[in-house]
């Protein structure tokens, strides 16, 4: 395949200012290469445009992201408004969802030029990745949590074997492809296995799909020992894999290391649809100002590429994502300092400084 | 009250190692006092214990922790002892339930003269509470969870009004209580109301409960999102309160913000009794060395020693708590380095140096 359709979700506040750059960023790389081709289709989802339609993900945008061969997102949501439940607007989270996006691909790389939020000299070699389970874990049954009488409310965890065969499957060979540059080949289980029967059914489920991949090193490790190690060795992980509500704690203190939501890609990947999103939200207090920090943007615009380029087997579409990549931190090598880490570079010179 | 008896858990691998010179530099500190004295009743518990009798927690022992005035524990558990059915054996969690200590008192605190783990020079001025309720949330019906025909696993996540009432109160109370040490009297909820029935819940009644405590002021937070502020602004906090399974994994992170578990002290405090414990395990790999630090044990102490001075209205108890965090903060400020953060200081050498 040589022509990618990409569908655009911009969304709601700086999800719109960073998406911008972005596609301007993939049509250049495009243009420069006889070996692929991207179209852009622009479509309507989140907060804002609920207020104004009644519709946060509309018939037309399901449509396009079904038919696309990835989906763009920039950021949804918007602090006042609400469901008439009082729940957040997040379609990001009915696309997880519909799509059945299970594996949420959070990479966690130092990037160069940006300093590190820790102490210890080694916090400039961290490059793991945490992928979190999208669609089930406490997430599963999230719009059917109840409160009873005003005395007492419930949510459910729910691990399944089906979702965790897929997620495991794809953690393995994710680290496995992750082998060949050169990385330990090591994937770690994070669960809660001692206290919560659940999470026992995914560690047993992560052992038994451990067999298909004996040249992968696994090791099983706690949530909570694992935020302790995020801090004190970060550079020690290769990739983990967890539950979706310990994967949103885990990857935001992540984003943590890497200087800030605004350095942190995403990927909600399934067996047939993958959204590349920045991990940081619509951010209202920035947003049209010009200050928003569009590296994770571009950053998932690189990870989109090169996930178009392995799926389909077109070598100067992985490419051109790893040049993208290569280019953010070259640009950040040579003294790029978002607001967000108490600099003065917004978003066009940070894009521009890329180009 | 001028006499307090203390039931003291040592439990297994280093939790008796670093229980021993705690209740020494306590029976230092009462000994030193006219107005208070201490009473030590050594008892059986842990996962050896339930290894060698097939009783994790004996009657006997519950018998003691329901007359004292207070509990001291080590830490309990072991890698390959389990019960029957796969789960730990960790009896902590189960004082927890049995005498209701709802509130997991987890103080977050920069040791003068360790360094810090974060780059930031304010890395040094953290201080902040993290109160973890204890009693329920997703630990609620942890002996509960369902494997369904080896397909589906579930467990349930439970919020009740009854549990939250103290909570809050608790946690309100402990922050105007800290604002007369010159904190800025701030308390922030941390939540996943944008996502979870139950946890909107919590929220809604933290917000009811506000209306007892208008002198302090109150912050709303997400999980994700605090996870990225302890690591970006943990300086910024005052007290937070958060569900069981949160603060579980927010606790380690900042035990890794103190520069490991054997910093971290912790009490459990309920209506009537109170437990205190070092947030780490029991660490079979340096068991039995005289590597473990003790530091978390005696600020531990220190801790219930405050506890009692307060609920007791024994002001020579309560500055005698004071007296040894200051002591061991003073011993560190003249240089101790503990294995766990790369020094040679063991076990013995950091309790001698506090005395
Ligand atoms: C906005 C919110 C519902 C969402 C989530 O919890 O998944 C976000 O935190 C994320 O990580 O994508
Ligand atoms: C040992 C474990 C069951 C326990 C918990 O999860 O509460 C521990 O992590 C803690 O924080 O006290």
């Amino acid at each position: 395949k040589t022509h990618f359709e990409i569908a655009v979700l911009p969304g709601d506040g700086i999800g719109v200012e960073v998406i911008a750059p972005t596609v301007r960023l993939l049509e250049q790389l495009a243009s420069r290469s006889d070996s692929f081709t991207l179209g852009f289709k622009h479509c309507d989802a989140g907060a804002l445009h609920y207020q104004k339609t009644g519709e946060a993900l509309p018939d037309a945008t399901m449509d396009s992201c079904r038919s696309a061969d990835a989906i763009l997102l920039g950021a949804m949501g918007w602090p006042e408004l609400r469901y008439p439940d009082g729940t957040e607007i997040a379609p990001q989270l009915d696309l997880r969802t519909e799509f059945q996006l299970f594996a949420g691909v959070r990479p966690i790389r130092s990037i160069p030029g940006i300093p590190s939020a820790l102490s210890d000299a080694r916090g400039a070699d961290i490059d793991f990745v945490l992928i979190r389970e999208s669609v089930e874990g406490l997430f599963a049954l999230r719009n059917e949590g109840v409160v009873i009488d005003d005395r007492e409310a419930r949510d459910t965890m729910v691990i399944t074997r089906a979702i965790c065969e897929q997620l495991f499957d794809f953690a393995f060979a994710y680290t496995r492809e992750r082998k060949k540059a050169g990385t330990p080949g090591r994937l770690t289980c994070v669960d809660k296995a001692n206290v919560f029967a659940s999470l026992a059914f995914f560690r047993k489920i992560f052992d038994e799909r451990h067999a298909g991949f004996s040249d992968i090193a696994v090791e099983h490790a706690y949530v909570d020992a694992t935020a302790l190690n995020m801090i004190k060795k970060p550079w020690a992980f290769d990739v983990m894999v967890t539950e979706n509500m310990f994967g949103d704690i885990l990857s935001d203190l992540g984003a943590g290391l890497m200087g800030g939501m605004g350095f942190a890609p995403s990927a909600d990947i399934g067996i047939n649809n993958a959204v590349f999103q920045p991990s940081h939200g619509s951010a209202p207090d920035i947003a049209g100002k010009g200050m928003a920090n569009p590296t994770a943007a571009i950053l998932s615009g690189a990870m989109m590429l090169e996930w178009l380029g392995t799926r389909y087997t077109n070598p100067a579409a992985l490419a051109a994502g790893r040049q993208l990549r290569d280019a953010v931190d070259r640009a950040f090598q040579a003294g790029l300092a978002p607001y967000e880490i108490g600099g003065k570079d917004g978003t066009s010179a940070i894009a521009d400084a890329v180009e």
